[in-house]
């Protein structure tokens, strides 16, 4: 099966598209389970997330604590983080690192099945493989805010 | 064109996933546009579908009736089903058997453009490949509550 | 890495299926910073865009106006875009010109947080490649409406 596609540089192929939206279908699984542990080991051992208040968790050591200390407020809702518009950049010097940012919108249900919404966000991450399977290294959390025209 | 990419046993591939999606966005579109004999015939003759409350209709036939019988709450507003975070994952015995999970969220908009929610939903599919077309053999719907933290 | 997939006239690669999601993220990434400029450029020279209304505009001139008139609405508010269910068609006559179609929904944040929905719609784009880069030659937006059951 072949199909004329673009031709530009570092044009992201269907196989890496699959591979980071796998990833992430993974990752987001762990993370709506509650399932800090297993979500910590999706990142690498010295990952980092800056959140989008400027908190900034480094290590899984880190990670883990700062979830921990969040479980009380997803005691009664089941949370889903939803992703849109990924866009991917390799780096031709170094096949193993990939550059993604996305859209994010999270529900929140709770036991009646009303459904509530956090603002939206975008993150900006930087993936790497390592013995064939991706861990976040980084990730940057942006609260959307409104956009100035130009 | 040609990108490093993982070596995990059973990697999903962008040929496939792009078949997998399609496949759905063929299938959400006649049940959004209540198309009930359309939407059946994306099922197998034997497929099944096992709702979040526990009915489990199997067969075109029942599963028509099912919907038939539903067709009035949806008089006065256009559902669109949204999907999350697809994990295909195949069979290396059988190439033509696909494993799909997904999740799903229910917009309603009325006729002023008001838009409702629906509690948001895990699916496990088994798609199956008749003729080099997907079609739905099995359906289990699973309601989202709230996780135990672990 | 090989996996079976469907043999359908016309099934999409997953190249393609990348290339045409990347596209969108980068387009929509230009509407929700009011890049209103930036935007009109992922359009053809001649492109036009019928909105759900009935209006048209009709090259980048017009596009341009037309959004210029409209961005009082966003002063106050962060707009993204999301997009599901793709459905992409190529012409084995015309391997550079590509037809999507595609489900939005756009939520509106505003600065305290609050989430809030425009109706959805459903968008039927042709798209064409010059120089190895995807530009939006057409596009026509239909308002979601109550369906006739059939």
């Amino acid at each position: 099966m072949s199909q004329s596609v673009g031709t530009l540089h570092q044009q992201v192929t269907g196989d890496l598209y699959a591979e980071v939206q796998t990833f992430y279908a993974r990752q987001m699984r762990r993370v709506d389970a509650l399932d800090i542990e297993g979500f910590a080991e999706t990142f690498t051992e010295d990952g980092s997330v800056t959140h989008a208040g400027g908190q900034r968790q480094s290590g899984r050591a880190e990670m883990l604590a700062g979830m921990r200390a969040n479980l009380p407020r997803y005691k009664d809702i089941a949370v889903r983080h939803w992703f849109g518009h990924l866009l991917i950049e390799t780096d031709p010097a170094d096949e193993d690192t990939v550059r993604v940012s996305y859209y994010t919108l999270v529900t929140q249900t709770d036991r009646e099945g009303k459904v509530s919404f956090q603002p939206t966000f975008t993150v900006d991450d930087v993936l790497v493989r390592r013995d064939g399977r991706l861990l976040t290294q980084s990730r940057v959390i942006h609260r959307d805010s409104p956009a100035a025209a130009s």
